[in-house]
Order: structure tokens, then sequence, then C-alpha cells
């Protein structure tokens, strides 16, 4: 991490994120921030994804999502995404994401995701362990 | 067409829009939204988007989305996928999209499209015969 | 259906289902075939695919997968999906796909797909309705 | 590499490649094979994959596909998928895929690819920087 509070990671743009116009096709980079959101859980917050998903049944599906496309990726490029928390709720966290070449920035996300009871895809507090692994990533 | 200027298609959810959730994985939600754009060209607008995209080397991507999912979808779910224009710039148009089941809207999204060339991927006006089609459509 | 025992679907090939070289992604034709095996079962076979793998739990993946892809496809082609049964056993079908574009045929594929409890992933008998739906379909 | 003549990487199972059933849905392991070979093109035979397709305008499309499917995979697993070249022919090669979990093969695929010109998409003689580096890979 580059920066604090701040959780990145490499992507090589592949030839399946593109497009007929050579591109990436632009809900390939929701895929990636959606595998962002996975890395940073289980390897950041320490919590591991396929567990709070498997057996604890807790989701955290998206409610709301906002996406500027600055400039297009393509095959081959090397990128970095990155991923902050903008603000943590009781059954909600706000985070923002980036897509950066070199120095340009491509895409910005704000997403808002809720913790959810799988079993019936109602919002539900944030678990506590969950609670303070959000903390200490925001304050350290 | 149920309502003047608005553009719907009938979709069924399928096993390859779901995640380990069950319900949609909401990329796929783009995806179905980006053929619906493609619909609406070709079948709407009267102007072949293969063409558009193919011969006419205009693209039209996406330069800035908002999304909202307030329910979610399930395989096998019978929705309507509708589309609207709510506005005509000089090189951009904005669109309204919904996604309905029964009475519920599901998902909300608002985007916003530029035509650009696509051996550059600038943006360019909006060609007159795709301009002519878009008065119409809003009109009629 | 234009010959017995013969599945057939049209589908318009879309921009999302093609790749830089401006044709299709083969793995999206795994996809389309999937879609089709989904339509057949509730729509020929008169089972819901949904009902089988929601509420019965019984799964219906592949083991055993051969395509050959003699001829692309393009954006906005119109292609017709076709789905025939090759042999019914005990607890697995064999089932053969192809797409078809005017009269060439552009994919063939043979799938085999075994009945499997989604508990534990492992095989069981094809269930009795599906077995008679199944025989009726062969017959027909 | 821990084998002669064989490429090897290192994947974490998603939360995108998994389907309503929790395992990952087949079409996905061939869109891994196929970064797979991205990455071999690249960083084994020293051929950027990106310039093949983009500048030189030479297309590797499968024409034959076979796979087995002998266990399933969840989110969260980290496998290994490997690639080997079986035959190189005057215009196509023949490689193996497997997708390993610790000592257990999941997935085993044998697919021919071919050598094409993209603005035809009909095959070409594999170019002779790509037939030496083959020559290399397969010897080393």
């Amino acid at each position: 991490m580059t920066q604090p509070h701040r959780f990145e990671r490499p992507l090589r743009i592949r030839f399946a994120h593109c497009d007929p116009a050579g591109i990436v096709f632009f809900p390939q980079y929701l895929v990636m921030f959606n595998g962002l959101v996975e890395d940073w859980v289980t390897q950041a917050l320490g919590i591991p994804y396929s567990q709070l998903l498997g057996e604890r049944r807790i989701g955290l599906p998206i409610v709301s999502l906002h996406c500027e496309f600055d400039a297009v990726s393509r095959m081959g490029d090397d990128v970095t995404l990155a991923l902050s928390v903008e603000r943590v709720g009781t059954k909600s966290l706000t985070l923002l994401f980036d897509c950066v070449h070199q120095d340009q920035v491509r895409v910005r996300s704000r997403q808002v995701l809720v913790t959810t009871d799988l079993a019936t895809h109602r919002a539900i507090a944030i678990p506590p362990d969950l609670r303070d692994a959000l903390a200490r990533f925001v304050r350290d």
C-alpha cells in the first residue's frame, strides 16, 4: 500500500476483459472491483471472504453504485486497482475505488455495500469482527 | 411499449446471471442494460447497432453510470428491462433504465453515453441519422 | 422445432459476446448452450429449471465437453442454437448441440451432464419425472 | 515451473467464477485457461500477446476443445493452472491444460489453436518467431 487507508493490487488487462472496440467492456471493471473487495476483506481485514459468504452466510451486496469512466484501457495494460473506506455505517459501508494506469485515473467508483443475511437477503448489522477490522483499517 | 418514450423488453433471469448467493451478480444487470441499448438502437431507432460499431466505427461507450439496487432477482424470474431518454446533448445522451418484476422496480440506472470515433476513442458529434432518430423517439 | 427430437431457439449475437477480434469469445458459446439447456428443461421437458436447482437442489453439471469451432460469428448475426439427446443413462445424459447460421454449422458440441445432489455435488439417479420427460422428448 | 515443458500459474477461485450451485461455472474454466495462454505467450514464449493480436493482427482462436470435469472448485480455493504443448503443426498447436488443487486434478482440457489473420479469420502459418519460441519451450 502506497498510502494509508488505501488497499491496492496490480492487474493486467486481459483479452477476456475487452470488447469488439478493443477496450475494457465496462461491466468488467465492476467484476475487477468486486475481486478487489474479496482480496481486501481476506488480506487486509483478515476475514476470509469465502467463509463470510460460505459458512457464515453473510453477504456484501451493493445497493448503490456510481462510476465515472475517464479514459479507456486496452488489452495488456498494467493497471492498479485501489480501494479506500469513505464511511462505515451500522449496516453498510461506503467504498471508493479507482483504476489507475501510470498517473492517470481511468475509472472512479463509489459503492455502498450492505451486510445481509444470505438466507433472507435482508440487511443486518455489520458483525463485530468485521466492524473491528474496518476500524483498524481506517485508523492504521 | 406500454408508455410513450419508453422501450421495453422481457428477460428471463438465467443461471449464468446468478452468483453463489443465488441472486443476480450486479455487473450482469449492466450487461443486460447494454443488450437493451443494442435492441433499442436497432429496433426502435432503426439503426443497426452492429453496423454502427462495425462498418461505421462509431462507438457508444459509457462515461458516467449510476445504479440503485433495491431488490434482488433470482434465477427464473421474468423481468422487464426498460429504457427512456432523459437528455440528448451534442456528443452525448443520457439514458434512464429500470428492471421491473411485476410492479416492483428492482434496479434503476442513469447512464451517460458518448458517441466516439472507434479509431481514436475520442468523442464526436452524434451523427445526423442517429440524432434524427433520437428526436423521433423522444417525440413519438 | 423443425425436426423431431430437436429443440431450437434463435439468438442474436451481441456486443457482449464478442472479443477484441470482433468475433464471439468461445466460452460465450458455452454460456449460450447452457441457457438453451435451461429453456429446453423448462419449456420442452416441462420441468422448471429454476425449481430443479432451487427448491429440489438437483444440479445438472457437465462432466465431459467436446466442441468443434468451424466458423466465426460476429456481432449482429442471427443464429439458431439447437439441442438433441444422444443418450440417457442412469445418472447422466449426453446432449448434442449446434449453432447454425443460415445453412452453415458454426459450432458443434457434445456434452455429458450428470444429475447431482447440490448438497454433496455427488451424482444421483435421474429423478423419475425428468426421466419420463426425457423419454417423451426422445420418442415424440 | 515444477516440471519441464510445463507452464504453471496459481489462481484463487473468486465469487465471480461461481454459480448458484456455489461452484465454478464451467465456462469460467475456459476463461481462466485463456488467460493462462496469454501469460504463457507473453512470459514463457517472450512474445507480448497484446502485440500479437493488436499491432500484428494475428489471432489464436480455438478450433477444437475437449474438457473433462472430475471435481468441483469452490470460492476461495487456491488452484494451479498448468499448460503444456502436445504438438506443433504448420498452422496449429495442440495444448494440454489442467487445473489442480493440492494433488487432485479437477479439470483437464485439450485444445487445438490455430494462428489466423485477424483481418480474414483464415488460418496462416505460425509466424517464425512464435515457431522458434515454441521449439525452445518444448526443448528446454
